[in-house]
């Protein structure tokens, strides 16, 4: 199945008539996972016609108000909204206290509940069909870049093998996915199906907030997509330093140094009306570089192998 | 001068594709007043390409989200333009907590001094040309309906005397609003350059959220404007009863014991796309009733008596 990601919001800091605060969907087999959650950011959900998932996930990068405004105001439709399901939260320790504190002050007593779990630096959370990675990045206080990653397969699935010795083809997709199966006293083997080299799964990277550093490099290696902040260009590279930010430039030579397919640039300043600058210097580096604008949707296919 | 309002959001207690959470902001010689300050507020005020004033004050109804997530964004925003003007912020006494809480806990150090001040019910706070009376309304906890009215004059100012009398022209509005004046041993007293009966300043009721109640009649007497939220129509009765709001037909009644000029229906519940019925019912009551839609501007002119 494919995976869409939504650009929810793609400035930074102030939300302008264009571009709001930040946030990323992304949306695999009906579960949709955020990062970031920034102020306005469930009208953004409604105007892409979307609803909320029974499965959902959010991914906050760092305490910075215009990253996490959103969260609030979530609560309070999910609790109008009668949500039922879980709500899984992921993000730095202190977050926990920013929802806990408002939401008792303020009366909301969600009718679902909320599974927090603080994020830390070098860290792997395993949730089956795929992972997120942690690693902490180069801003103010704790802040944190993300990649999620489907596994792989072992190989490509032998179809042909797997007709002529008559296995169901409801096994199919797990026989594809490294496991054995057992139907009735007969054991089919994954190895026997699959052809190898192996088959990695699709793999997102997101930045957050950052300075470059080595280790988004590492973070994004060969990665299907890099979506990264470019607050600036070049002719404010000091100011970037001065905030901790990118610029388009560096977030090239990011994606250039990792191999990455595509370079998704997004977090611009609120200064920018035209962004044709951000591409210029970015695509001189690294040619597959897009612009975010919000509510774009980028959608990465399932081929199958 | 005429004064301005803009409503900013006109939907209740979730955004819309069409409508945001609600806010509305008075303008009235160069200073904006804020009722209600809902998520998404500050992209509305961009979207009619207005921007923030010196002179600001931000009244808060009641502590239901919906009606106050703007404000911590607000907070950033100021901070990252480096505002240096006090904003004045009224409401429920517990609003101050939430403000100072979430501040420091995101490390969000104003620019600006913060003047906070709680309301309570029957209460008029002189704000020099006008006055803002505060009553209690009936609505979950704490909550609060306003009126803004300017002071009056004493009377229509006599042109013809003060000219003949060689008054200079730039005492003429002070003696206009009642106040004597003295130039050089020269005093000229203000009875004698306004010819009664006294005329009312402009006046706008905003009920908030809440049932129909009788102090809301005497609030709204005479006003110029009232703003009153109709959640529902007279169809879901019971349910605007649960949920201690009013219908259309409610806040028309309203207009009509209180003798106001015009009266603006808002904060709408989401379910309703179609507004029509609203309007239906509560203009069969009170003819001179309007739908208030996101971004409309509705402007009472400044007469010269």
């Amino acid at each position: 199945m494919d995976i869409d990601i939504f650009f929810l919001g793609t400035s930074s800091g102030v939300p302008t008539v264009e571009r709001n605060v930040p946030s990323i969907l992304i949306r695999r087999k009906g579960e949709h996972i955020y990062f970031d959650f920034g102020e306005g950011t469930q009208r953004q959900i409604f105007r892409l016609g979307l609803g909320f998932s029974k499965k959902m996930k959010i991914f906050i990068s760092h305490l910075h108000g215009d990253h996490i405004f959103g969260l609030l105001p979530l609560m309070q439709t999910l609790t109008l909204f009668k949500r039922r399901y879980p709500l899984e939260i992921y993000g730095p320790v202190k977050l926990e206290s920013f929802l806990k504190y408002n939401m008792e002050l303020l009366d909301i007593e969600p009718t679902f509940e909320i599974v927090f779990k603080p994020i830390y630096h070098n860290t792997i959370l395993d949730f089956g069909e795929y992972y997120i990675k942690v690693i902490r990045n180069l801003h103010g206080g704790l802040s944190y870049s993300f990649r999620i990653e489907e596994k792989g397969r072992p190989g490509r699935f032998n179809a042909d093998k797997a007709t002529k010795d008559g296995v169901p083809k409801e096994y199919w997709s797990i026989l594809a996915r490294g496991e054995d199966v057992k139907v009735g006293d007969k054991i089919y083997c994954s190895k026997d199906y699959v052809i190898p080299p192996p088959i990695r799964g699709r793999s997102i990277v997101y930045s957050g907030d950052t300075m470059a550093f080595d280790g988004l490099i590492e973070l994004a290696r060969d990665a299907d997509v890099l979506i990264s902040e470019a607050t600036f260009t070049s002719e404010l590279k000091d100011r970037s330093i001065e905030t901790m930010h990118m610029t388009a430039l560096e977030a090239a030579k990011i994606a250039r140094e990792a191999g990455v397919k595509i370079l998704v640039l997004t977090h611009f300043s609120a200064r920018y009306n035209d962004l044709t600058n951000h591409l210029i210097e970015a695509r001189k580096i690294f040619p597959a570089t897009f612009i975010a604008k919000d509510l774009d949707v980028l959608t990465i296919p399932y081929v199958t192998p």
